[in-house]
């Protein structure tokens, strides 16, 4: 497929969305990003990469990174974590407290901010430090030895982080959660402050396409496993509107309120699109829309 | 594909699964069913269809004809549905009140009890008789003119239908049901007796695979519509446990608590399955399983 | 006390107050009162009454008559009831379903619409003529055998009666309603229809102020009956308000939608104010200023 | 009245109810009590302490110090507080979210957990050392200069302090706490963690019974701010059972897990009762019976 000419026919046809909806406003650096950013690249699954926009631009990828710390988790501790996290869809806004409590402190998926708050805690339970130890995948599995945390990313959603305290003490009430909750959300808050561009992202999730097979060539996941984190993203990948995203675009993917959104087309492909006005449930709109002209001209839905 | 000889293979793999489960108690004519019932079908996008089993012996298909009902809705009054019911999980058991009061009685997803009523009540306005309309579809579509309702179950239905009643009610005072209460219950619980076999299914669900094309080759949807309800079944169709299904199976699938199951593989076939013991989120113990020895085997996975 | 003197300052310091809120706008005959109405009345332990304003003129009771059915339930068929209804405040606003779910089908107090429904059905089955049984009651109660239905208002909230209606099916689903939901919901409708005045409610309520013995001097009620239900007056008694009314008042109260407040100093009086424009939980504006200058003035609050 | 002749009356007629139940068993400290203990005081309102029982014997007050820590910031800050804390019942269990969520950050009374922390929080802000101000005031209207807090049960809360800590987090997040969490826990636990014997208590509380007016003879609260606590304590002070409360003993009353409750008798007396075994909603077994035959013997109800 030629993966280019896609891409440039994608960003003539969602200019006009571009700018739309708002950026996510709760921390200061990434309500001062402009809006009027665009970006989207694919990657096939042999690694050749093709972009238009801003695609090599590093933004915040936000929730995107939980992806990435979910696979670590399987590949290192295997399937034990989902008897600590479900992988339902929520059927709430992303961080709510409510079905948590009526669960007894088990989250409904690995996507909503408690259930990654569980899954994080597990990796740095499995590896003694879960930011570092995701940097470092990151960093094989796109080719950019460059990658780097934001400080003031980190620093700022640490500052409004009382509500993911909040989530994490509740389930340690409940036992769900092994480290002390600082730490936890020290490692939790670097995780999110990931600068990443569409080009690194399409390139780290290769993985998801290649049914758990990383960028050397060596087993990261088995296929079932792979299989399991594309259903998970396709059911709760993009917080209250995965119904709405699998019915447009048809496809796995995660959304961050960066205005990042990676997908993926199994056994062929990766796309990472990015533009920072947000909807409001959390979903970049010129991303949502851009996707959703992908599957449109190639056909490449899952359904 | 030698569908014959996978499905042989699964009925042989699930046969310790067979019997597992409870069937559905809350009427007497689900009941009292022998829970050791198995059979499958496959039908291919040309209308081959393959089985083992008791793939030709009629049941209750309740929820599963919830997928029909939708798509005759959307084929003749067209996207205005999604203004009277959403499309997200719903994240709570499928009968409950709670969501539908916080969203103002629209509820989350056409499949649980209560969007499934919505349906109903549109295709009742749109063609004056929902349940005959839906009758004669199947008949068409399956080519077996002698399908035809269970009134003992339907009767049954009703004489349990307080919590539909109830359902129906509270939408109506929210204004988002218009035919009077009875008669929309009558339609609804005509369209949960109606007896059909896998192989009736299987046939009359092939328009899903074929991209919205009936059996005689008209077009009953279009091909984004055909999409949207493979999208709305994979992350809604299986009660509270889509997201395990679509984890194991990895295929849009509805149940019903009669035991069947319906799944689509675009663009390739579809498949029937029917074993009456039940798990405790209403699925076919061992119809979930051999559709996840289906996905297994061929690698027909839309992950 | 000269109650009539403290009436008329009443009278005098709330003036200001009449006329805010807005009536009830759900059912026409009563969006239709004119809001600036207001009568007090009260009524001692040994039948003198005393009035201001429009204190003898009939309105719409709606919610006030539910302790008197609450009342007859008690006294003709005791402690049974408290199986079925409970004693809590709700913490929820009157008509909400998702805590009725929560809690099995058992409303969590008389008063909120769920436990009057309950209420209700028992009375019907008890008597096999609720409306008409509570209608004689509070005639001879009252000593006015000229109270009536108004069936303009009994048509009205049937018609609207969609919201009761989902709350009865649904408690009927857990079985905890015996009667035919619609002739439960005839007599419910009925009850919330009788026409009094101030004069009469005070003189009705009596018995919750001499410790269960009715204006003929025979006994109604045990001692620790009368106490129970002026304490879930106390706890239940003003919707989603019974705590400020507990504080700012501080004594037994009911309020109805048509305006109306019945409150008790126990072993001394009782009171009714009407006034029609109500505050955002469905209380009287200045039936709930009036009772507040009752107990500041005489400093008859049971605190 | 012959307070002692009445106390050791309920003494004998309760005897069968001492050792009912279990005692909080969430804490070490309180789990080791013996569940034999009972203890009953009288204080009327001249200060004459009358006793039966383990009446002079210290136990852990819990969660009836949030009585004097909403008097002390009513007292030190005036009404502002009602901005940051309801004052209506809460329908739930007394630790739960989710009505905090629905109500965005604001608790709905000041007993249940969150709302205590909000009371702390600004008796903090005002005095800059809430708990040592607390554990002064006790001392005073006791008269007990040897009243002190109990470092072990102080540590066991903390140390299973996540639920309170996920609390504080919670409403820290809608800026309805002001003071840092660990601060704010540190003197929340303090509180919790005073001893107290039953005379100490009933003496400590005569300021409600007084109408606002101190031991000293100086005026605490206001007549209608001392209504209001008292109002508060009988609509929500009782967890889960404030309407069964106020139906069986009919008095304003708080409880403590520690198996204390405080009653009042406004403008005659106050009552402390205590006996380890809890019921399943928290409260005394022996404790709320002995305040049920109390009334009935006395007809001291406020109903």
């Amino acid at each position: 497929m030629d993966y280019q000419s896609v891409l440039e026919r994608i960003a003539n046809d969602v200019a006009p969305q571009i700018g739309r909806g708002r950026p996510a406003e709760y921390i200061p650096a990434l309500a001062a990003v402009d809006r009027r950013h665009f970006g989207m690249a694919a990657a096939d699954i042999d690694g050749r990469v093709y972009g238009v926009g801003d695609w090599q631009r590093p933004f915040s990828t936000q929730s995107i990174t939980k992806v990435f710390t979910l696979a670590l988790v399987l590949a290192t501790g295997g399937d034990d974590l989902w008897a600590h996290v479900g992988r339902e869809p929520s059927g709430n806004p992303f961080n709510s407290l409510v079905q948590l409590e009526y669960e007894n402190g088990i989250p409904r998926n690995p996507f909503i901010n408690a259930g990654a708050l569980v899954v994080t805690d597990r990796l740095q339970t499995l590896t003694g430090d879960a930011s570092s130890e995701l940097l470092g995948f990151l960093r094989q599995e796109s080719g950019n030895p460059d990658l780097a945390f934001d400080p003031k990313v980190a620093e700022s959603e640490s500052a409004h982080g009382d509500r993911n305290a909040a989530l994490a003490h509740f389930m340690a009430s409940y036992g769900n959660i092994t480290n002390p909750v600082p730490t936890l959300l020290d490692h939790y808050f670097w995780q999110c402050a990931i600068e990443m561009s569409c080009a690194d992202l399409a390139l780290a999730a290769r993985f998801l396409a290649r049914h758990g097979i990383r960028a050397d060539g060596s087993r990261l996941l088995t296929r079932s496993e792979a299989k399991q984190i594309n259903a998970v993203m396709l059911t709760c990948g993009t917080y209250d509107a995965a119904g709405e995203f699998a019915h447009r675009v048809g496809l796995p993917g995660k959304s961050g309120v960066g205005g990042g959104i990676v997908a993926v087309v199994p056994g062929r492909c990766t796309l990472c699109v990015w533009s920072p006005g947000l909807d409001a449930r959390g979903n970049s709109v010129a991303g949502v829309a851009a996707l959703d002209r992908f599957t449109t001209l190639t056909g490449l839905s899952v359904f």
